[in-house]
C-alpha cells in the first residue's frame, strides 16, 4: 500500500487484528496530552472485544473517551499512569477498581524509561504520518519519544483528520541517560534543535491502523465575571513585578494551567501593558487564548507539548497551520515541562489549585483530601522551578465553600513552592514572608468577604498556643468532609 | 598591613568599628552552611552592643551560637532565613518573636538577586584570605557568591583559625540571569569548572576584620542499633537497585541528608557491594562519614558546599587538607543543589524526615504541624530531583511515638517525590504505587510492629468511604498533639 502518510511496505492491518495481538495483561503505553493525539480504534477494539483484559495503560496526559471512558468502562484497565480527566477513570480510581498513581508530567519519561514504574510492552501511538524507522505525532507530543524507545512492540494509528502539516510543530529531541545527560541544548522557549519526526528500531513496529476520526478535545467556557476579575488583579500584579525585576527586561515568559480559567487568563494578557518586551509562551499546553495572542501580534513564540485546543480551535489552527507553526513549537513533555528549563528561561507559571490553606499550602488534586480530580500533571513542575509562582483561582466554590481554608487535607504544592495567590478579591503576595504574615495577607487579600471572619477567628484560636505555623488541629480539618 | 592572607591596602579594622557601620535596620547577608564558615565576631559584637537592632539575616544555611544563639537573644534579629539549627533561634520563630520563613536552599540565590525576598543591604562573610577585589571562604561556600554579588557593602572576616590551605575545596562558578542563563557546564560531580576565589567590585569592601576562632561544628551521636538496622534495609535495597537499573551500570551518586543519621548511612555504604561500580557523592554538605570512605579508598569524589564535620573531623581534614582537597570539591549552593544537576547525575537521594504519612507524604519540618524544627533546606531539592528519592528514619520517637501516621500534619515532600522508605524494619518501594497499596506497604514494611494493628484500623475505617487517598478526617490528626 502506498500513501503519502505510510512510507514504505509497512504492516498495515485493521484496528481489531492489532488489538487481538495485545497481550490481556499488556503495559500499554499511549501517545497523548491535552486530550489531544491519543490513539483511538486500537482502545476501542480492545474494549470491544469480549477478552478478559486486565491492562496497564501509561498515557502522556489527558486522553479521549476511547480510553479512559470505553476502556475503563470494559473494566479492561487494571492500572492506570499518570492523569485521568473523565468521569468513569475518575471514579475507577476512586472506589479502588483502578489502581491508579498521578505522577509528575516533568519525570515521566525517565520513571517509564528506567524508573522502576512500569515494565513497557506494547507502544499505541497516534500519528500523522509513518515509515520504516519514523513517525510523525498528530496534535501532542507528551511522552511518545520515551515510550516508543521503551517498548518492543510498537502499534501506529495514522489519523487522517489529523493534517499532516502538525509535521510543522514538531521538535523531536531526546535527552540522554544520567550520568552523562546532557544539559537540552535549548537557549530560547522559540528555538528548535530536532525535527518532526521520532525515530524507532523497526523490528519494533508490529502494527499500522489508519483511522479517520478527530480528537474530542476540550470544551472551554466563556470567561465569568470572576475570570474577569481574577485576570485583571493578574496583569496589575504582574505588570509591577516586570518593572520590579531584572529578570524581564527584555521580554516575559508565561506558563498558564490547562482549564478554562487558564484560558480566560491567557486570553486577558491581552490588555496588559508589558511595554515594549517580548510576551513568550513556556508551557505545557497551547490552548485557544494564545491563539488570539498570536492572531493579534502579541505574542512572540509559544512552545508547548499540546495543542490543546477547543474544536472550533483546532478548525481555527488546522486552516492555517503553517502560519501558526512559524511561531508555535511542540516539544517531548520531557522538555516542554523540563525543570532545567523552566529555571534558565525564567518563567513566570500561573496555575490553579482546588484550595489554598492559610500558610499557603496548596491542594490541586483531592476533593476534601481523599477523593482523586485528574491528577497533579505538570503543574508542580512549573510551580517549582519558576522564577515566579502564581496560584489564581476563585476565592469560592459554588456559593458555600471557601477555597481559602485553615488547612488543606491533602498538599501538592508547600509554602516553599508558591510565591503569590491570586483571586478576584486581590494578590497575596507571599515572598520573603512569614507564616503568620501570610496567613493574614490571604484572609485580607484573597479569601471571600463572607469567609474572612471565620477564618480571622481560626487564626486567633491558633496563633493562641506557640508555633511557627501555629494551628488548631481539631479543627484544621473542619472546613472540610 | 601586609599578611599572606590580606593582599593589599584594605580598611582593616575591628570588630565593634565594623558592627557599628551596620545599620540598626539592616539587611545582613552571612555566610555559612552546615555550622560552619560563619561569621563570627561581627555578629558577635552587633549583639553585644547597646544599640536597638532589628536586622533582617540570611543565612547560607545553618549557622553558628553568635549568629542564632548570641544575636537571637539580644533580640536583634526581626526577621531570618532560610534554615536555623539552634534552640534560641527556634524558639524565637515558635513563639513568633522573630519573623522566621524557610526557603529551599537552591532558590535562595536567586530569591536574593532578584526575587523579591529582601533587599540586601551589607554581607558578612568569613574567609581564609582577601583581596581588594576577592575572597577565599572558610568552611562552606553557600550562598556567599550571590550575597556578594548582592549587596553594596561587604564586610570580610579574615579567620586565622581556618587554614588557608581550605582554599583548595572551592570551585567557584556563578549562573547567569534568566532568561540568558546557561546550564551549569559540569559534566561530572568531581569535575573543577571555577576557581577558589569569588571576586567582587572592590568598592564594596567597607571593612576587614582578622579573628581567630574556630566554628562549633556539628557533634555526631555514634550510631545506634536503629541506626544500623536501617543501614543494612538501605544496603540491601540499593544493592539490588544498582544491578536493576542502567543508570548505575558504572557507577552509583549518592546525597545523604545532614545529620547523625546520615552520617551513620554514609559511613555504613563502607560495606555494601556495589561491585566495581564508581561511589561519587554529590550533595550539600561533607560529614565525618564521608572522611572514612574516602580514607579507606571507596569514594571516588565527593561534591557539596561545606564541610560540616565534627571537631574531630575539622582536625582531621586540616591535617591533611592538600589530599582530602584532591577529591572533594566545595561548590556556591546554587551548583551543588541545583535541580538540573541532581538529574542530570541521575543522583541517589537519602533524606531522613520527622514523620511520614499512610500515602507517602512526608513532614520534614513542623513538630505536631505547628512547630518549626530546623528548615527544609536542601531536603526538597534532592527529593525532587533524584533519579531515586529514598527517605530513611526510624519508625518510632521515643517509646510512645510512631513515624508512620495516618496524615502528616505538615507536608514537605509530597507523594509524587518520594520513591522509597526505609525503616529498621524494612524497606516499602512505592513507586507505581497507588495510594491504597502504598498505605499497605508502609504499614506492613516500615511501621513498628506496636503500631501496625492500629494504623491498619485507621485505614479500615477510612477505606469505608470512597476515594483515592481514603482518609478519616475525624481521625486523620488524632495522632498528633
Amino acid at each position: 500500500m502506498t500513501d503519502q502518510r505510510i512510507e514504505g511496505d509497512l504492516p498495515v492491518t485493521d484496528a481489531a487484528s492489532a488489538a487481538a495481538d495485545v497481550p490481556a495483561d499488556a503495559t500499554l503505553l499511549v501517545s497523548g496530552f491535552g486530550s489531544v493525539g491519543y490513539p483511538k480504534a486500537v482502545p476501542l477494539a480492545l474494549a470491544e472485544s469480549d477478552r478478559d483484559l486486565s491492562l496497564t495503560v501509561v498515557s502522556g496526559g489527558s486522553v479521549g473517551a476511547e480510553i479512559d471512558v470505553e476502556l475503563v468502562e470494559a473494566d479492561a484497565i487494571a492500572r492506570r499512569y499518570p492523569y485521568q480527566a473523565r468521569a468513569p477513570a475518575r471514579e475507577a480510581a476512586n472506589d479502588g477498581r483502578m489502581a491508579f498513581a498521578d505522577r509528575h508530567i516533568s519525570a515521566l519519561g525517565d520513571d517509564v524509561q528506567f524508573g522502576g514504574l512500569v515494565d513497557p510492552d506494547v507502544a499505541v501511538v497516534e500519528a500523522v504520518a509513518v515509515g520504516e524507522d519514523w513517525l510523525v505525532p498528530s496534535g501532542s507530543v507528551g511522552h511518545t519519544p520515551a515510550y516508543v524507545d521503551s517498548v518492543d512492540s510498537l502499534v501506529v494509528e495514522v489519523n487522517r483528520a489529523q493534517p499532516r502539516s502538525l509535521a510543522g510543530f514538531h521538535d523531536i529531541y531526546r535527552p540522554d541517560l544520567p550520568p552523562e545527560r546532557d544539559p537540552v541544548p535549548l537557549s530560547a522557549p522559540g528555538e528548535r534543535i530536532g525535527g518532526p519526526r521520532i525515530e524507532f528500531d523497526p523490528a519494533k513496529l508490529t502494527a499500522v491502523v489508519e483511522t479517520d476520526c478527530r480528537d474530542e478535545p476540550y470544551e472551554f467556557r466563556d470567561p465569568t465575571e470572576t475570570d474577569r476579575a481574577i485576570a485583571a488583579n493578574l496583569r496589575s500584579f504582574l505588570t509591577d513585578e516586570v518593572e520590579r525585576s531584572p529578570l524581564f527586561a527584555d521580554s516575559v515568559r508565561l506558563q498558564f494551567g490547562v482549564g478554562s480559567l487558564g484560558n480566560a487568563l491567557m486570553g486577558a494578557l491581552a490588555d496588559a501593558d508589558f511595554g515594549d518586551r517580548e510576551l513568550i509562551y513556556f508551557g505545557e499546553v497551547i490552548q485557544d487564548g494564545l491563539l488570539d495572542l498570536l492572531d493579534a501580534g502579541q505574542l512572540d513564540s509559544a512552545s508547548a507539548t499540546s495543542l490543546a485546543l477547543s474544536a472550533a480551535g483546532q478548525d481555527r489552527l488546522f486552516a492555517d497551520a503553517e502560519r501558526y507553526a512559524e511561531d508555535v513549537v511542540l516539544r517531548p513533555a520531557d522538555v516542554s515541562n523540563r525543570p532545567a528549563l523552566i529555571d534558565r528561561f525564567g518563567v513566570v507559571a500561573v496555575n490553579s489549585a482546588l484550595e489554598v490553606d492559610l500558610y499557603g499550602h496548596a491542594n490541586s488534586t483531592h476533593v476534601d483530601g481523599s477523593r482523586m480530580l485528574n491528577g497533579i500533571g505538570g503543574s508542580a513542575d512549573f510551580t517549582r522551578n519558576a522564577a515566579l509562582s502564581i496560584l489564581a483561582l476563585p476565592s469560592t466554590v459554588g456559593s458555600d465553600r471557601s477555597r481559602i481554608v485553615p488547612m488543606v487535607p491533602h498538599v501538592d504544592h508547600t509554602e516553599h513552592d508558591v510565591d503569590a495567590v491570586v483571586t478576584e478579591h486581590g494578590v497575596a503576595d507571599l515572598r520573603g514572608t512569614a507564616p503568620r504574615e501570610r496567613a493574614r495577607l490571604l484572609v485580607d487579600r484573597c479569601a471571600h468577604p463572607d469567609y474572612r471572619e471565620q477564618l480571622q477567628e481560626y487564626l486567633d484560636r491558633a496563633f493562641d498556643s506557640d508555633g511557627h505555623e501555629p494551628h488548631d488541629l481539631d479543627a484544621a480539618l473542619s472546613w472540610h468532609e
